[in-house]
């Protein structure tokens, strides 16, 4: 840090922002490192997080930001090293047959599966664009030939199986083809990557743009498959803008690349990824795909909101887009995102369901209701039709396990996905919602479920009363089931009350199992559970069951409750589930032989032997904890009756709080939106208009 | 917040410093609500986290602030407001018998244990000072002759249960009782609460200074405790040395005020106070008590140090010594608080054994190997002698249960010690040290341990092989074991490893369990394990063998390794435990019928039958996994071997690194200073001085 290091630049430099000048430092650190550890181009033979590939990773990066450095500076070091660099792919690519750790996916030549060649190529093309100018003919024949045109050949004209498809690995294939047919001045590679190998428009990049993500932006694998996805379809929409502008890529299909990225902003609670589907849980908007298209849609829209997501990313990227973002931002033109409900159609025509998120706030830790009324999300998808999960400022509360996989970790069966993640995490046990004779929807099979959509019947995105109704009757044989989930503002409360009411009908008796996975310590609960606390059994065989520990098993009449506590607050559980019904506190981790498990409560509401069922559950968040000062406010519920009714065609579902204020809220079922209702109470008449009413009764005696 | 308060301030508002200003604006925020909800002082009723119990420590909070806020700003309302409660504590005080829910501890009038009654007297004497001098004569009287006066007398002499003993609860009191007498003028008041009741100095605030903190300043009950006693200190002290100057409370005892301040800053990882004895785990330096006495400390010393905690902090208190302190802070005087290792003395005389903490870097949140090598801590002290914990950048690795609490949580046992904290947490097995035939050390009887102290044998504190040997014959009937714990740094490496060498002899055959307490996700091992996957038994009747769920159990010849992975680091655990050991793999949270205890992993090496053992284990992290890039490094170990060998009156432990290197460390013996050992290693004779030697030996063939 005391010597000067010698340079050659030639470019005089600009006074950079803060954020840039940090990615010029990060990237100067990374790629002189390469420099000085010299040309390491192994041929390959590790599967993920394995010694080459992990070297081959860092390879990508340092030809990209080495190219994007050698543009900044002209320091020619720069430009040599990515040139060699390239050369010695040049000499080994040729010589590659496919990758000998390739497991299940398709495999590639540098790495295990061809995805990762396809991530190679995008960054290597955009590396190389930035030098290819200046390098000697002899130098750009080789690399031309012996390496880009032959990757994007593989990636092309060799795996049909991959850019002919309608799937994330595809539009990564067709972004690096499509980069490096701009980069060679080849229009038969920039056609196959838009339009498919067959230049029909069958498949390719614009074919994806239209199936891949419905009209709101929202991609059919979900959240984390969302991120992942981005990155192509931003880096690539802004070659195809930059080099064929009469095609207006960011106003295709009404914006739908801007849109995507706003949808991914959308589907975070504190900026993390909501783990849908198969996710890693920790994975926030602080990642390179988010960098790109943050940059990009900025530098495209010049929505100063983009500038406060890169702002809390604290990062940018090295190119023309991030330079300028990163100045506009220094220049103090952020403005706060601005978040609030959505309701995201599925499918490429928005009408395969949908997800729905309600907040309260436009805090990005604010509270957060999420229906997930989508359709399967391909091979990525899990069994969850009408599940839920519920997200405030302690974070996770109402949760989804996510994926089972420890990412790169080679130990983890070479950091794929495990098979705990077919057996627990995909399974309808491992979800907020319904279980019918212990199977999981669709009898887990997602190419099945792919074929059914869910019906979103009726949504609210703003007022006090925020709600979505969805239903679907494909998911078993010869049950339907509809679920309504409230978010509900209630006065003198801090925090909203999740009200969820769900039906399920059938002519056949059946188990109906509704699990709640949750975050956080149990403290304490109403019901009388007979304890396993010597020994532990499972719950089941199959279907998730059998990774599930029985705690205890019991009962309550009438409306029972657990409390548990997170973070700094307090979550009371209402439950008022059909007669008979029995409660089971479970937890991960059975049968799980290589400790492949997170260990996370659940509560499960069991009813036998019943044609039709109704559950009514109430999330209440109360009461603080404060960890420094130790004072301890509302560890008690303040919910203190919950009864349901059914009147007419609609249920009545009836709140007592501890100070004797009531209120009713009315789920009609028809769901259309002018229909008046009426239903009588305590002998007053209630009416309301449309699914859902709601009404502040006569107080009660307060309870001390 | 449109609409200016109205105010009848006098003192001209000086400009504050924003940590100042902050405290100011806090204390109006509390105190305005109060005046605004008007006069509430109820029948004590409530335990801990009631509704009574939480007003009445809003109230001496008030009483406190309001006090303050009048000095500062003049504004008569704040001490109206204050003379209104107090008026009012003087009409309820003088009719109030013991609490009625009152439980195991002694009984307060205001709170069910008369410790919150203490610490309600130190606040509301110091609130009353600050409005005294301005009240009409009759109001005085009533305040200090139905108020203050009974409190005091009921906390001196109608307690001499309490104010007699030598523990955290008299000195409160004595607090408590000396500013009330400060304040009246009241000499028998302050000698009582300096002296003991019989004013012999056989008790009292010095006869406390002298025998509840160790030479070093360490606090007999550990860190959690140590905070909370620390503000009686400070607080009375700081009273003593304005009224009683000739005293010279803070060079008492080689200013052992001070030094106590210093050591509860030392005993914390990343502000957190390390979980010895019982001790609730999210406690920081972000709490009241500290904030009073890193205000005090930095008055009396003006050790810049002092503000760097206050900034980490981010908080002051409301007296002139909070103001300067914030006033200095601002004005940019903090330097970093220079953590390094320490030895911290036990007892009163520094000799009842030691709590060593070895550091590698001044860094808050850098390595942390703390050895447990104390006295008992009294009745809150756990049965876990040459215990030992391991803190890094990723949180507390090695871990302890801290105490089996919510606390002022009413739902678990009105937020009192849970009967797990007996039965579970403070138990030998929940700890990182030996265990004999399933037994707690001294029985677990906390009297018979008080008695007994550790021998604290050798420490280094530097250069790259620190060390603590430290050795207890008296926790079972006929064995006695010896401990050393190495943190070595190891070029190359870039976290220490920890080295421990735990040797157990006896007359007779025992089992001897050794369990390690873990943070994080098992990722892999290398033991033949036979797994309880479907049904998961518990590991023993009693003792906190009861509370373990066996997860598996199983064998490996040599060194066996198991690896987890916390935050973005993995970790190895190498052991080489005696031929014959077992390993089991546990989780607590077995026999909790009430959900009470946190569910968190444990290894167990067992070893039955034997009469001596020795135990070879070391901890290495590792690697780096990153959620944003999702790269993995270095996830397997870099440790491949680890051998013992006894060498003539010496234990030599040789470590092989993946590239081949080889480094061995010997352990004499015998511990002096300045005695030579020498063994032969490979043909070479390695010599060294003192207890520990460390040698770089030949390297071998490195694996791949
Ligand atoms: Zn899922
Ligand atoms: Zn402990």
């Amino acid at each position: 840090m005391t010597a000067p290091a010698q340079t050659s630049a030639t470019v005089p430099q600009p006074a950079y922002s803060p954020l840039f000048a940090a990615e010029i430092a990060r990237a100067k650190s990374g790629v002189e490192a390469s420099i000085r550890a010299g040309v390491h181009v192994p041929v390959p033979k590790d599967p993920g997080g394995g010694v080459t590939h992990e070297q081959h990773k860092r390879n990508y990066r340092t030809i990209f930001e080495g190219g994007q450095l050698y543009r900044l500076t002209g320091d020619v070091r720069y430009r040599d090293h990515v040139r060699d660099l390239l050369l010695a792919y040049a000499d080994l690519y040729p010589k590659l047959g496919p990758h000998p750790a390739a497991a299940n996916q398709v495999p590639g030549r540098l790495f295990w599966q061809s995805l990762n060649d396809s991530v190679f190529l995008v960054n290597a093309a955009q590396g190389y664009g930035a030098i290819r100018d200046t390098l000697p003919a002899a130098d750009r024949t080789r690399i031309d030939d012996n390496m880009i045109r032959p990757m994007a050949r593989f990636l092309s004209d060799g795996s049909p199986e991959v850019i002919n498809r309608i799937h994330n690995h595809a539009t990564w294939a067709a972004a690096g083809v499509g980069l490096s047919g701009y980069l060679l001045g080849d229009r038969d590679l920039v056609d196959k990557a838009l339009l498919g190998l067959d230049k029909s428009g069958k498949a390719g990049f614009l074919r994806q743009l239209d199936l891949l993500f419905s009209p709101d932006g929202y991609y059919a694998e979900g959240p984390y498959y969302q991120r992942y996805a981005l990155q192509p379809f931003v880096v690539f929409a802004a070659a195809i803008a930059a080099h064929d502008p009469d095609r207006k890529i960011f106003e295709h299909r009404d914006g739908i690349v801007l849109k995507a990225v706003r949808t991914a902003i959308e589907v975070t609670h504190d900026g993390n990824f909501l783990p849908l589907n198969d996710a890693m849980p920790d994975k926030s908007l602080r990642t390179e795909e988010l960098y790109h298209a943050v940059a990009i849609a900025y530098a495209a829209t010049k929505d100063p909101a983009f500038l406060s997501i890169a702002d809390w990313q604290g990062r940018s990227v090295l190119t023309p887009a991030g330079q300028v973002m990163a100045s506009d931002l220094a220049a103090g033109k952020a403005k706060p995102w601005p978040f609030a409900s959505r309701l995201l159609g599925d499918g490429p025509d928005g009408e395969q369901g949908a997800l729905v998120l309600l907040r309260t706030k436009p805090d990005p830790r604010g509270p957060l209701l999420v229906a997930k009324n989508s359709v399967q999300g391909m091979g990525h998808g899990h069994f969850d039709r009408l599940g839920w999960l519920y997200y405030d400022e302690t974070g996770a509360v109402v949760t989804d396990y996510g994926a089972a996989r420890f990412l790169n970790v080679e130990a983890k069966r070479g950091g794929r996905y495990l098979p705990e993640n077919d057996s627990w995490a995909s399974a309808t046990v491992a979800h907020n919602t319904l279980v019918v004779d212990e199977q999981s929807h669709f009898a887990g099979n997602w190419k099945t479920g792919e074929k059914y959509p869910t019906q979103q019947l009726a949504t609210a995105l703003d007022g006090p009363t925020r709600y979505s109704i969805a239903e679907i009757g494909t998911a078993y044989k010869d049950v339907r089931f509809r679920r309504a989930l409230l978010l509900l503002d209630v006065p003198g409360l801090a925090n909203p009350l999740t009200l969820d009411l769900l039906r399920a009908s059938s002519g056949t008796k059946h188990r109906y199992d509704l699990p709640l996975h949750f975050s956080g310590h149990i403290i304490d609960n109403d019901i009388a559970f007979t304890r396993n606390l010597a020994e532990r059994p499972v719950l089941g065989k199959a279907n998730g069951y059998q990774h599930l520990w029985v705690d205890g098993e019991g009962t309550k009449a009438g409306k029972a409750r657990l409390t548990w506590m997170q973070g700094s607050r307090f979550y009371s559980y209402h439950m008022l589930p059909p007669a008979g019904a029995r409660f089971i506190v479970a937890e991960s981790g059975a049968n799980d032989p290589e400790f492949n498990l997170r260990r996370e409560p659940a509560l499960i509401q069991r009813l036998d032997g019943a044609a039709d069922a109704t559950f009514v559950s109430l999330l209440e968040p109360h009461g603080e904890y404060d960890a420094s000062s130790e004072a301890v406010v509302a560890s008690s519920a303040r919910v203190t009756a919950l009864e349901h009714r059914r009147e007419g065609a609609a249920d009545l579902i009836l709140v007592t709080l501890v100070d004797g204020r009531r209120f009713a809220v009315a789920v009609a079922d028809d769901v259309a939106a002018g229909i008046k209702h009426s239903v009588t109470v305590d002998g007053r008449a209630l009416a309301w208009t449309g699914p859902v009413g709601r009404f502040d009764l006569a107080k009660t005696g307060a309870k001390k």
